[in-house]
């Protein structure tokens, strides 16, 4: 069953190798911190490969543990799931939304999920003229007669973020109006004063607030699974546990979120890399004529190349032909097809991008 | 969010580690082939482990393509899931059945994802007076007004196995009435004349047919999660993909179960291997007073333990203190609390638990 264009998303190497032919891509469509493993998670998964023979530990106690102890949340309050994905479509199950407000652009599984369950979606559109920042005027007029609102942040294509003040007041007009709220941290992890942007601590005060957090991308772990929720309302979190497998998160994806996550240096250096890499990238990027280059926030930067008069499709297939992969933006609801987005990588592999980039626009 | 009593599975070592303060256990309590992870499984994990920073492949087309050639079953009719068990609640969620039809005793999860989204559960009660054998007669009474019906085949804990032909006569008599069929194939691959009791030749002539196919079990890897679905109704394996994240079967399964079906050698000898062992467990086991032992099919035993005055919840209390766990039956409908399951093991194991019984019923 292949899945629509409309819902594709970047980093299918696997397709990439079968229509370019090429033994190897060097992979800027998927948002993947660019230390790769860590050394710690990569020994936790082979010391550990003799256990698959038994199931995984369905209490998962261990990891709900060390995320309470790391992002300093309720182990009742968490569901740790097989990648942050499958909580979305877990929690659509089982809130079964009938109106649900998502940003445009933003990560497309949000509306995959809630048109799953026959969801009616309705897009509050980021202005490319305010740099795609929310408007919190905009965004509480839409909210009216919504039942659930997903919001990404930082967000994913853009990379703009919401302040935590701003968060505040979203939250609680959703709570006086009925409407429960999906907050994405899954780039969190990369930013050195996450608590100015975090939605956590507010779990503390609002029951109808959902923070969804993935680990795939900031441990570099995207095939191995594994993301996790918090939800301050008991009802919700219970239901979301009748209606998964009880085996969900396989073992090797526990044992190596473990490691990853007591793995202080990893993290630091992560952050630290990731900054100073992503901002080499941002200001060779402003020398090239024609771009227009959104200032990033975490690992990946938001283009228009408009004015080069070429399509991204288009760009992204002379990109290929060079054996590197960007991420062609023309299927985010809210963005033209002038639109890519590319991952930081390594200097080496940031320098070899910016060379091609040259080329194609020369 | 701890697992209800009602629900819980064989196998989970974590608690019972917990429990008895014990560094190891013997698990007879999940039904695991006992020849453990076949080489080439181990060598795919290991040498793959470096693929895990890229996402999975959506397309899972090699396994696919695999399980095609192995199974002689439809590409475009399968779809693989984290785990069997994930694509019981993805069906769920996709049919929304209002009446399912359950024989009890048998695999719990039916009866779990059903219940999760609302569904009414009828039994179909298989007799201990007929060794637990399906009743064609009883299941097609109790098929009116049913709009599902879930069979494991073979039966797990019982063993009884359903031939082909009475499948058919079900099956048709359920697409005639507006019922969807299971059949939960998850320990056909320890029989060797499955040919003869598979449902799966059945795909090409019966659109409401549904076969399901776990390979944690019989390739040792329930901590990976591995499973598979056949069905030649579109409508439903398409609407199966969209309640499903694109991403759920993680790399290292896709590559684990590639190398396990390629693996003629480990296949031919674990069917050789269990068979001859559960064999000797059984034989062993007649000789055992006041058991009274359910000739097994496939890698596990059911026993009624009643005549020895002991409960299963006892039984097993007393053999794990041993450092051995059984499956104590207790919370399968259908099974009052006078029967343990346990799964084959290596003879040098298997010969442990004997003594160990023996011991026990001293």
């Amino acid at each position: 069953m292949p899945e629509q264009d409309q819902f594709e998303h970047g980093g299918n190497i696997y397709k990439m190798k079968l229509n370019t032919g090429r033994e190897s891509i060097m992979d800027f469509s998927a948002n993947i911190n660019p230390m790769g493993l860590s050394k710690a998670v990569r020994k936790a998964i082979i010391d550990n490969v003799d256990d698959i023979i038994h199931y995984p530990d369905v209490s998962m106690n261990e990891l709900k543990n060390k995320l309470s102890e790391i992002y300093d949340i309720s182990v009742q309050q968490i569901i740790i799931g097989n990648g942050a994905v499958e909580l979305i479509y877990i929690l659509c199950h089982v809130l079964m939304p009938q109106n649900v407000l998502i940003t445009a652009p933003t990560f497309s599984e949000y509306e995959r999920a809630s048109r799953s369950v026959g969801a009616k979606i309705t897009y509050c559109t980021l202005a490319e003229e305010d740099n795609f920042e929310l408007s919190l005027q905009k965004i509480i007029i839409a909210m009216k007669n919504k039942d659930l609102l997903f919001l990404c942040n930082p967000n994913n294509p853009t990379g703009t973020l919401i302040a935590a003040e701003d968060l505040t007041l979203i939250i609680e007009h959703a709570e006086a109006n009925g409407c429960f709220v999906v907050i994405d941290e899954s780039f969190m992890d990369f930013i050195a004063n996450s608590g100015d942007f975090s939605a956590k601590p507010l779990l503390k005060n609002n029951h109808n607030l959902f923070v969804l957090h993935s680990l795939t991308k900031f441990f570099a772990l995207p095939g191995l699974r594994l993301g996790f929720a918090v939800c301050a309302d008991n009802e919700v979190i219970k239901r979301m546990y009748l209606n998964k497998d009880p085996w969900n998160v396989n073992c090797l994806a526990q044992k190596a979120g473990l490691a990853a996550l007591e793995d202080e240096k990893y993290r630091r250096r992560s952050r630290n890399y990731t900054r100073s890499e992503i901002n080499y990238l941002y200001e060779e990027l402003l020398h090239m004529d024609k771009l227009k280059v959104y200032k990033p926030t975490v690992n990946y930067i938001l283009i228009n190349i408009k004015k080069t008069g070429i399509k991204s499709k288009q760009f992204k297939l002379k990109m290929l032909d060079k054996g590197i992969a960007v991420r062609d933006c023309a299927n985010y609801p809210g963005l033209s097809g002038d639109f890519i987005r590319i991952a930081v990588r390594t200097r080496e592999e940031n320098d070899k991008l910016l060379d091609a980039m040259e080329d194609v626009l020369k």
